[in-house]
């Protein structure tokens, strides 16, 4: 029994229009899939545009939408936290399904929002929130839904990759790179929330959740942008065989009986919880995560049994996004067309009732390797002071590089450590830091082997 | 209101108890997410195990498990196309859901099978059947349901992908490989199935249907193994910056309005259809499916309008399988708790009575670059011959490299070629080898830039 599914779309700004484009390219195939027609009978703009199809309706009252009987499913891309927030929640309580790809506000008022969709017997869903058109929501939320997911990592903001990708390809400067990105549109005109990490962060806090069954905690997230890598880094990065890219992780730490977790030696189990963070890490140059180059994105999942898979594609764009949008979309024509509303994968992909109140560790209970760059006089001795600080600290040496004198008899030296407790590296910098023949703080990077 | 649902695995080989392990280990989260009890009731074996949980039921008889009172979901995961499909017929007819692992049946039997169980009114579930634990099934049939599918290319035996890798990395022979696959288990006794691409060729043919919507046409795969390759072969690709992988593809050939085919060129447009073939390929040594090494899985998929996404993981073991077995129980579940059964993907992700009869292309018309080796004699004019006859032919030449002399005054020369049609590549590798400088049969491997 065929039905026509009616849409509202909020927002005709790149992400709208490409949710409009999809549907004119892909309608029959879109039918040919779900058996049912779909068709948009309102859009929600500002200002009237002539461009639009005239079977369907502009509105600039927003509210009214969320509310009209020719609409069934409410798709929310416009963006921000106020309007957006207050159309979504009007949406529901009317009894509407919403799909949204608004990561900032469901990780910042996700839990207020699935709770009240819950109560309304409606569905809010997002994968467009995450990774753009790879569908990592789906894939933590079903495919992998008989794993105990241990950690996972990923490129999840594609303005800060492209930056790193281009200082390593080019040879070019932070800002060199920022300003093009600026020009191409991949970065706003403020960049604060993909180069500060922000962006990284909201998307860290959705994936955990539901790889974890914990409410989201966008506020407990460690959070450190790519503005401090310097192209010197990058270079001696690689001749290290590294390469340095800026990702998010999400660490799941002894709850599970199995226990492999990321890179953790078993001297190190200082507390038990979860890992939430985002900072610049150096990766070998030959796993697949240092392989993803300009705005790409990918998520590696670490689970129990499975093992490592991985996720590749657009993070971002008009078509990545459409595609997740209407994934969304056909996944709700199911409930539409059901006879009950029972039958969804929970919000969070746990039950509502089911999550754990699991800790957020703080970074200094996090446990990587290091990259450490030293500016030492070129004095004899000093290399013995600084592995002495090391040694004593418990923190082993994995690799040392001592480049040639550059300047005013000062040579710079770098070094890889093997896996240590973040609270005893700072120690040991703080020592080093105080040598006599250390003139500049130390420059650190994480390190993982992704193993 | 939560629910006792009750499972049956029928085999306890590696799968079988893979399942019961993940059971054990992970029956807590599987809870948490799905909010229901999931216990084994019953398990089909031949002979009585003492190592199974004595409140699980074992029972040589299938037939009587699969149509047991107290069995919801039917897991088959024995193999084989004799047993197995009786045994699945049985429990559709029974009204019993089933999942199940077997890629040779589904390739072979499913048009048949998956009607029955529309008309029972029950799922074949099978995430499973193609690359292990990556939820290639899944992400086809849902998370990319609102895409136009264009192509699709993977490394999707995890036999032959090791053997490949081998050869590569350690400079060894095929046969010497293949024994070791086989002494470590990868491969069986008999390795016809892995090494002559029939196993991948079953997986392609699910793949492509539920890409494309398309009955399954396991009988029009054009079937190519990777026993002709050879380590000169492998090093020749590597010095040239290829990698020779055996990858699967399935190409929709112009029946979309915006025809991004895979490597085609416009005057090439010699047929509309879908291509079928597995066979082994230079791909570019920084392709992602080129770096994908070992027993490891991965599928590459461009889409309209997502564009290009890549899905990573273990394709085999015990834990890949039951995690993906798993996932599907896990669907079921959301089915059997709703009131009705009209709620689900349709099993080749398109409607039934949807599905198309775009032709299957023979592999003269499908269109790909190749790499060329011949052994000419060291004479003047040898060279000239070959490119006038490519040349004439319509054929371009993409790069060359002349080895030194290495035997008897005869000399190793290698062609990339840009794509063309393989039935003109046919008539002029005739032409080649009827030179009189030309002594032996022009080895040729396709070639794809993957772009």
């Amino acid at each position: 029994m065929s039905k026509s599914i009616k849409l509202a779309i909020l927002g005709l700004g790149t992400v709208g229009t490409g949710v409009l484009r999809l549907l004119e390219d892909n309608l029959a195939e879109l039918k040919r899939r779900s058996g049912h027609d779909i068709i948009i009978t309102e859009v929600g703009t500002r200002r009237q545009r002539d461009d639009i199809n005239p079977s369907i309706q502009q509105n600039s009252d927003l509210m009214a939408i969320a509310a009209s009987d020719n609409v069934d499913i409410v798709i929310e891309v416009m963006g921000g936290q106020t309007v957006a927030k207050d159309v979504i929640i009007h949406a529901i309580k009317q009894g509407k399904h919403v799909v949204t790809a608004n990561k900032a506000l469901l990780a910042e008022h996700g839990n207020e929002i699935f709770a009240l969709a819950e109560k309304h017997h409606v569905h809010v869903a997002y994968e467009a929130a995450v990774a753009g058109g790879i569908p990592i929501i789906k894939v933590l939320r079903e495919a992998l839904a008989a794993n105990n997911i241990e950690w996972l990592t990923g490129i999840i903001n594609g303005t800060g990759n492209f930056i790193m990708t281009e200082m390593r390809d080019k040879g070019r400067d932070f800002d060199d790179v920022l300003h093009e990105a600026q020009a191409l549109g991949y970065a706003e005109a403020d960049p604060t929330f993909d180069v500060e990490g922000i962006d990284a962060a909201h998307k860290l806090a959705l994936l955990a959740s539901i790889a974890f069954g914990i409410p989201l905690q966008f506020d407990k997230v460690y959070c450190e942008g790519i503005t401090d890598i310097t192209l010197q880094d990058v270079t001696y990065a690689e001749e290290l065989g590294y390469r340095i890219k800026h990702l998010g992780f999400a660490v799941r730490r002894y709850d599970t009986a199995n226990g492999d977790s990321l890179d953790m030696p078993s001297l190190a189990q200082t507390a038990t919880g979860i890992e939430l963070r985002v900072h610049p890490t150096l990766i070998p140059e030959n796993a697949l995560l240092a392989n993803v180059n300009g705005v790409k994105n990918a998520v590696l999942v670490n689970s129990h049994p499975l093992g490592q898979t991985l996720y590749y594609g657009d993070g971002a764009g008009a078509g990545a996004t459409a595609s997740a949008v209407m994934a969304d979309v056909m996944d709700l024509i199911r409930v539409l067309t059901a006879t009950n509303h029972g039958h969804h994968v929970p919000h969070l992909a746990f039950m509502p009732d089911a999550l754990a109140d699991t800790p957020i560790l703080a970074i200094d209970h996090i446990v990587t390797g290091y990259y450490l760059r030293l500016q030492a006089d070129d004095t004899p001795g000093v290399l013995a002071g600084v592995t002495g600080i090391l040694s004593e600290a418990g923190i082993n040496i994995d690799a040392i590089l001592q480049k040639p004198v550059h300047q005013k008899g000062q040579v710079p030296i770098i070094i890889l450590t093997l896996p240590v407790v973040e609270s005893q590296m700072n120690v040991a910098i703080n020592k080093i830091e105080a040598l006599a023949a250390i003139h500049s703080k130390v420059v650190r990077i994480r390190l993982h082997d992704l193993t």
